[in-house]
Order: C-alpha cells, then sequence, then structure tokens
C-alpha cells in the first residue's frame, strides 16, 4: 500500500503543526538537503506548455529515495475560479521503484517556496533586517510572511498588489498574527526603507514590478515569481546592483530573472554559499539577489519532512497503488484472479 | 476531486470486461490517437538511472489533455519477490492544469503494451499469420498472447523462457483459454515454423535472445524487452534483414535495439504507415520488425480508454488530491482554516 496525504490531511496538519513552525523547522531540512547537492541525480523539470498555462513534471533522487512533483501554473486561473497553480507529488523506494507516499502538494509547494525563500535569506539578507517589502499578495504571499518571521524574526511588512483585494486578504490573514502591516499604493512605495524586498506576482510577462530605483544599498532580493520562460518580475539593471544567487544553474537560465541577461551571466549556486565554497554576502551595503524560480530537491525535502513530521499522527490514508502479485513473474493470475483485491 | 482507479478496481475491471476484449479494443483506441501524431506535444521520457533500477516519468499532452506515467524498471526485482515494472498514471485538463484521474497501471501497461504490439502487428505482420513464438514467458507473455488472439486470430503458440517456472505459469494461465501451446527448449525452437516472434525478456543486457539464423523470411518480429540503454534481445544483424519500424524516434535511438547499428540507421516511425505516409510491409517474404520501446502517446491512450470504459461503473472512488479554495489567491485562508475540509 501507498501512504496518502489528501487535502483535508495536509489542512489538518498545518492547522496542528502551524503553517510558522512547519517552515521554520522544514527550512532547516531543505537546508540539510542543499549541503549534499553533490549526492542527488538532478535534471531540469519537464513541462509542456499550452496556450492556457505549463505543466511540468520535477524529478530527482539520491541513492535511497526517489522524488517527483507534478505542477501546474496557469495565470489566468483565478479570473475562472481556479488556482493559479495545484500540485502533488511521490516519494519512492530506490531500490525497488516502488512509490510508498503520495501527498497534495498545492500547500506543501507554498510552504517549501517559502522555506526555501527563508532559508536562503537567513545567509544573504543582513543580519539586522526588520522589514520586508512583499511585491504581490497572492497565494504564496502569506507563507513568505511566516516564514520570514519564523526563520529570521522579521515582522514588519510593507505590501503592494495591483489587486487591492488581494492585499486587504493578505491583511485580514496576517494582521491577527501579530504582523506589523502597511499596505502601500506602489511597489517603489512598499520597497522604500526594506531590509528585504519579496517579489511574487503570477502574470506570466516580462515585467518590471521593481525597478533600478527601487533598490536601496544593502537590500537583500527574495525574487519569486519569475519562474517561467517569458515571465520575470525585475528591472534587468538590477541584477547588476549585486551578486545574484540561483538554486540549479541550467534551469534558471531558462526560468529565471537571468534568462533576461547574457547567457554567461555570473551566478553563484547557493549550495556552495552553504558549504563555504563561494561567498554570501560580504559586506552590509551589498544588495544581494536570490534569483529563485524552485527546485526539484525543494520537493524532495519537503516531501521527506511531511513524511517523518506524520509518523504517529494517524493523518495519512493508505491507497491500493501498486499491484502485489505473491508470484511477481505471474501478473496475469493476479490480474485475472477471481477475486478482487482488497 | 480526482478519480482513482486503485489496483482491486482494476483487478474487478479487468474480471468484469476480460482482458482480450480489453486489449481488442484498446488497440483501436490507440491506433486512433497514433493516426492523430502530429496533435501531441511529445518528449522523450525522463529517466532517473540507479545502481538497481531506473524510475521514469512519461509526459504527453494534446490540445485538450496531459497525460504522464511514472514507471519503474528493475530487473533483479522478481529474485527479491518485488515486479520488475510498477506504474500508475495521471491524466489532467490541459485549460486549467487540474490532475482530474489517478490509476494504477503496472496492469494497465501490461495492457497497453500488448494492445500496441497486436495494433502494430495488424498490419505488419503477413494476414495469413496464425503462430506466434515468444521468447520470455514472464510478465507481459499472457498479455501479449490474448491481445494477438483478440486483434489478428492467432493462437498457436510457441514459447521459450530461460526459467520453466514461468513457462509452467504460462501454461497453467492460459492453456485453460483455448490456446495451442507448445514449450521449447530453446528460442531458436520456438522461432521455427513461427510467423511471428515476440521477444519479451527483463534482463538489462545487450543480449541475443534471437539471432539472425533464427529469422525466416515473412516473419513479423515484434521486440518488446529491448527497451533501455544498454538492454537489447536481438542480433543487430535481424534489423538487416527488413524495415524496421518504431513508435517515437528520438526515444527508441537511446532505448531501442536500433541502439547496437548506427546513429542513421533508417527507421520508420509507425504512425506514418497508419496514416499511407510510408510503406508497411511490401510482399509476403519481406521481413519486418517492430523496435518497440513503449511511448507515451499509448500511456495516454490506455487511461483515457480506461476512463471512457468506467464511466457509469462505480468502479473508480474519489481522493483529494487538488485544494480548491473558495477564493482562489486565498490559499493560506484555506490552508489554516479551523475545520479541516471534508
Amino acid at each position: 500500500m501507498t501512504a496518502f496525504v489528501g487535502v483535508g490531511d495536509m489542512v489538518e496538519w498545518i492547522s496542528r503543526r502551524g503553517a510558522e513552525t512547519i517552515m521554520t523547522e522544514m527550512a532547516d531540512t531543505i537546508e540539510a538537503d542543499f549541503r549534499r547537492w553533490e549526492s542527488f541525480d538532478k535534471s531540469e523539470r519537464v513541462a509542456n506548455h499550452t496556450p492556457f498555462g505549463v505543466i511540468e513534471l520535477m524529478p530527482i533522487s539520491d541513492p535511497d529515495v526517489y522524488a517527483f512533483k507534478y505542477v501546474n501554473g496557469h495565470p489566468f486561473n483565478p479570473g475562472r475560479g481556479y488556482q493559479t497553480v495545484t500540485a502533488f507529488g511521490v516519494l519512492a523506494d530506490v531500490h525497488n521503484g516502488y512509490p510508498v507516499f503520495l501527498a497534495e502538494m498545492t500547500m506543501l509547494t507554498a510552504l517549501r517556496t517559502a522555506a526555501t525563500s527563508a532559508m536562503v535569506a537567513r545567509r544573504l539578507a543582513r543580519p539586522d533586517s526588520s522589514t520586508m517589502a512583499m511585491i504581490g499578495a497572492g497565494s504564496q504571499a502569506e507563507f513568505q510572511a511566516l516564514a520570514f518571521r519564523g526563520v529570521l524574526g522579521v515582522s514588519r511588512l510593507r505590501i503592494y498588489d495591483v489587486d487591492p483585494a488581494a492585499s486587504a486578504k493578505f491583511v485580514r490573514n496576517l494582521a491577527p498574527r501579530g504582523f506589523d502591516i502597511t499596505v502601500c499604493a506602489s511597489a517603489s512605495e512598499a520597497a522604500a526603507g526594506a531590509d528585504i524586498v519579496t517579489t511574487c506576482t503570477a502574470d506570466k510577462a516580462v515585467a518590471q514590478v521593481l525597478t533600478d530605483a527601487d533598490v536601496a544599498p544593502g537590500m537583500h532580493i527574495n525574487t519569486i515569481g519569475g519562474d517561467c520562460p517569458g515571465k520575470t518580475e525585475l528591472d534587468p539593471r538590477i541584477l547588476d546592483r549585486g551578486p545574484v544567487f540561483v538554486e540549479y544553474t541550467p534551469q534558471t537560465r531558462v526560468e529565471g530573472e537571468i534568462q533576461n541577461v547574457a547567457a554567461d551571466f555570473p551566478v553563484t549556486e547557493f549550495w556552495q554559499v552553504l558549504n563555504g565554497m563561494a561567498a554570501g554576502r560580504t559586506s552590509p551595503e551589498q544588495v544581494t539577489i536570490f534569483d529563485s524560480v524552485g527546485f526539484a530537491i525543494e520537493d524532495f525535502s519537503a516531501l521527506r519532512h511531511l513524511r517523518a513530521d506524520l509518523v504517529g499522527t494517524g493523518l495519512d490514508t493508505e491507497i491500493d497503488l501498486v499491484a502485489a502479485p505473491e508470484d511477481p513473474k505471474d501478473l496475469f493470475g493476479f490480474a485475472t484472479s477471481p477475486v478482487p483485491v482488497a
């Protein structure tokens, strides 16, 4: 049998443990996996692009565990009552190839994306950072805010969204949780005085939600929404303001902010910073940029974190996804057995 | 909610409809999809190779439907009580990217592989074919035999397997179903006098389970087990005996029998034969070779065939794989709602 964590189970898990606590702990799991970067069999994700959006598969494995995520990105979905992104994922045993764990990942992806942002900012943002600007207040926004508070202690937020209803939703969800939130009339106003700027917009366009003039010395820029060919968020001049850090270079060249600059634009893979093989921030005045697109290791980490955290909770159920004939060569006898398998 | 067809449901479906009937009908569904080959967004499968075996993802889409299959191949599994191949697959709506149908595919892959072989042989084997040799009597063997009888009327079988227990299992499963089966002492003996030769072995090696001398004029060769880099079944000289037909050339160059010959070895994609764009068999004396590796369209066809056939049967259940917040931008509110979603 394969363990299954459905939507209801996931909501219950988040409710019991708390999103902020989950992400604070998950940041450590993701960091531990980034540190052993070289033990993973990595590849770029496989994307099927359509006029409506994209559907992607993101596989990855270490010597013991295989994981993949199914994820779509459909920017026009919210206008039709659907979410932009939905996802689910699987863990499998490398030794026999059997899938052992299947989980909804729409919520888990939101958690791991924010946990990754905070895990990176913990090394790259100035240690005295206390204020974050957030450009975009959609599905991912609250998760980012909670992860940054849990991991870095940032609790002053300056937000901007083109859709006032999205900002109102953000305030409604987070004001009761002790954040000091200022809703701003523009991205520039939000960025003014911030130590960290998170851009997290969904529009599939070569956008400039943050301009070069908005960027002040010492800022850490956490750019989340540029994650697809033709979908970016930053004025490209910002990339010249300071070192650019990425997850997996071959994928970011195609999907990240750096798709708008030269193919040999210098970047640093963040796992090298964690392992002391490359420099992170080198001065308080430096601008640092995390060009995040989302990488399969983060899903691997999130799934294994979830699986370990659920042990003993009874939250997962079982589904009969894998046929298990007594004689493994007699699949036909199994498939045509007179009594259906339980 | 996402429809789910588990192992028990699949066994019940096969039991109700009959494997031979299912594959005979499924061959037409696969043929219909091969005929509209050019309407699919195709890519090679993504494989994670490990010392134990391989885990692959096979995505494909047409303008309305996306499908992918997860499948492993672990040749040493049967010796440890596991199956060589397990699989599951998903259909999704292209317009919003939501997964709508999840099914076990260990059995469904066995059905679609044999249905594809028979669908191809219907065009390439001599119309008067009555005897099939089968080299390899493992998990796939009975499915091949039933599909060839259902689609081509072939009911005389000459089988050989290195493992006598596998041959005994094959006879036990199929003799009661009206086949005339001769168990042979070697592959050469099995091939002697056969109109069609199906090679279906699991060893991950550059093997020669069929030699050039075993091949007689007029034969159709259906080679199934050469489907991975370093995993082939035929004496390469056989490929010079007659035209070689493939599913999707870029994938077969890497995984099929033709990996053992020149990179520009001429092949014909079978969909072109169906559409009258390329010749199939041109004389009764000709040897024809189907270098099958298994392609994503076959899984797409099998899943949509299954889904359509299950309508009204009540065999599928539902799982809550996709979070559906009332406000699609308020994933956080949904994820932290006090009452778990049903």
